[in-house]
């Protein structure tokens, strides 16, 4: 049943999420409930901690394998991508980095031509620096916030990369809209890309987290892509695990795997020892716990739409396809910067503008975390912007 | 008693050993003893390791601190530095960031000119990676290896700057060379790289395993270095922890620092939450372990001059003033890369060429284990090059 599945999800109290969130919850001060950075409220699924307590028991604190491509992850996220989203990943085209950004950046400095970028926005916030990181000029393809739908804009991509932008740094699902690409808009990116000879960066670190009635299609299961395309994935979003550091650059063939893999090591060498025990027990043994999760954030965006209606009926959202994070417009509230009277009245969001610099009125809502917590939040943001 | 403080460090057996190095002992065949990535056969400091098990144990397995200057491991750290090296160093100075390699790697891109740099030869491996990572030129300063003592030559490092190189990238203590700068070396250092207005970046990584007989001087402890250096130093190497992901870049001045800080999150922004556990228990309580250690590998390096001069008479050694890595020059036997016999003889060490490519003749030896296995290694290695 439902909802016996939704219980093997264990809410933490705010005296755990305390002790373990120290970030989330460490950095936020006492009595407002932190509702910003992308991390869940939920003890992480026994199977995974499990794995990492032994591992520390053993002591596996030193060097982690230092395989550059294949290995034990490799071979435990391919059966991941094949059981989830019914996709065929080579191993050996699989290698580890240490988080999905650090891939991110590998992939555009090895990979990429000397040339200009397209980031769509809004974007999360770590994205925006990575122009700058490696040296590329960053052109902002701008999603159409009055549109009914997240779609890029693909005559606008069109006219980037006849300008000269060589990559496109995809979110998807994205981060912070909530959207999952459909195979037809994964097809149209592909087909504007490839009459450019450009490169796709494929951030999927949130594809676990697809809810129902949407589906997730890798970039790189489309034909015609893997010649052009890396995507960058991880375990560590879904399981809640990022402070372990260990992510995956996937490619689609030998040449591109072999490129990634001939950087020198002081490129790409700083994931963790129990980060890659980590993976490899989320990717192998995690599928009944994700399941569980998928249910209640499910159930987390119904209660989310009903209590906006009630507490907040002018924010506009977009259909929350994947993630646990809400992109809420609350441009009808006159705020430029909502997060601000929100937090003082007891509630910590992330502002619209670290998605977009300069851009007003928008907020972006974690919803992963209790229904009671999230039915506060709610309620103190309403009472904040009344 | 000496014998009593030496008994707090634990030897692994090979069994656990294989469990918990699963790089070191991993990645080598059974039946030949690992004697090459500079990893440790001890037990992990049960402070360390309590610290990180009750993390684990809370669910300290999501982001850590964001601090990006200051906070608990830089408290412990000045901590730290004060008591073992008389250093006073400020907190708000100390940045975190993932490990030695990648602190090395930021320091080039965000404070070093477009300039070449200098990289003293040996070194070891990951840094002969750095100039095409960060895209500097790396210009070789060689260290006579005929010579009686490790040091640089200054009147080439002067002629270097003079031609353009901007950054000298320092190992101290040394590796693979067991070298401890004295400060009459470090001070001439500093008078050359003032001399050009040049740069510093300081790896001291090996500090706290300076041997008895010598002493650290944290380079940015010299006067008329805080405006031109950073050391990069971790708990990693002498705790055994580098699979936890946490070094610290320390810096001299605000101005320094402020650069290091402004870059974008993206840059440096992957250090392990388990890494800042590990790092401030290791300095904030790791002494009475620290000093037992030591006192271990003294007694280590006593009894590899023993067995040298027993099984391999024709060996050179240098002084081996700090870390657990002998630099071994094995030319008088005749083979241009003496790793190899010596691993089909059931030892693997690695290749002096690792560290100056192209060099015959060389390896570096992990004497980090127990009596028994160094005394078994030497002998193999005699009888591989007999």
């Amino acid at each position: 049943m439902s909802s016996d599945r939704a219980s093997l999800i264990r809410d933490l109290s705010d005296e755990e999420a305390r002790a373990a969130l120290v970030l989330k919850w460490g950095d936020t001060e006492p009595g407002t409930i932190p509702a910003w950075v992308a991390e869940m409220d939920y003890e992480v699924a026994p199977v995974v901690r499990e794995a990492v307590a032994a591992a520390v028991e053993r002591g596996v604190l030193g060097y982690p394998p230092l395989d550059r491509a294949g290995g034990t992850v490799a071979e435990a996220y391919a059966g991941f991508a094949q059981r989830r989203y019914g996709a065929t990943v080579d191993p050996a085209h699989v290698l580890l980095t240490a988080d999905v950004t650090v891939g991110v950046r590998v992939a555009l400095e090895v990979l990429s031509e000397r040339a200009p970028m397209v980031l769509p926005v809004p974007a999360y916030d770590p994205q925006h620096g990575l122009g700058k990181v490696t040296g590329l000029e960053q052109w902002s393809l701008p999603v159409d916030l009055d549109g009914d739908d997240y779609a890029l804009d693909l005559d606008e991509l069109d006219r980037l990369l006849a300008r000269g932008a060589r990559t496109l740094l995809l979110t998807q699902p994205h981060n912070p809209a909530g959207h999952v690409h459909t195979r037809a808009e994964l097809e149209g990116i592909r087909d504007v890309v490839t009459k450019h000879g450009a490169r796709v960066v494929s951030d999927e670190i949130h594809a676990p987290l697809v809810l129902p009635g949407a589906e997730h299609v890798p970039y790189l299961s489309l034909e015609g892509t893997a010649d052009h395309a890396v995507a960058v994935v991880s375990s560590s979003k879904a399981f809640g695990v990022p402070g372990l550091k260990c992510a995956q650059i996937v490619t689609g063939d030998d040449a591109t795997r072999d490129r990634l893999v001939d950087t020198p090591l002081a490129h790409n060498d700083s994931w963790g020892s129990l980060g890659v025990v980590a993976a490899e027990a989320a990717y192998a043994h995690g599928d009944a716990w994700l399941d569980a999760l998928v249910e209640r954030l499910d159930q987390q965006r119904s209660l989310l739409r009903s209590l906006l209606a009630e507490h907040l009926p002018e924010a506009r959202t977009w259909p929350l396809e994947a993630t646990y994070l809400a992109w809420v417009d609350l441009r009808a509230y006159g705020h430029d910067d909502p997060a601000a009277p929100i937090r003082a009245g007891g509630v910590r969001v992330t502002p619209g503008a670290a998605y977009w610099p300069g851009l007003a009125g928008f907020v972006r809502l974690n919803i992963a975390t209790s229904p009671e917590r999230l039915t506060e939040i709610v309620r103190r943001m309403g009472a904040a912007l009344d």
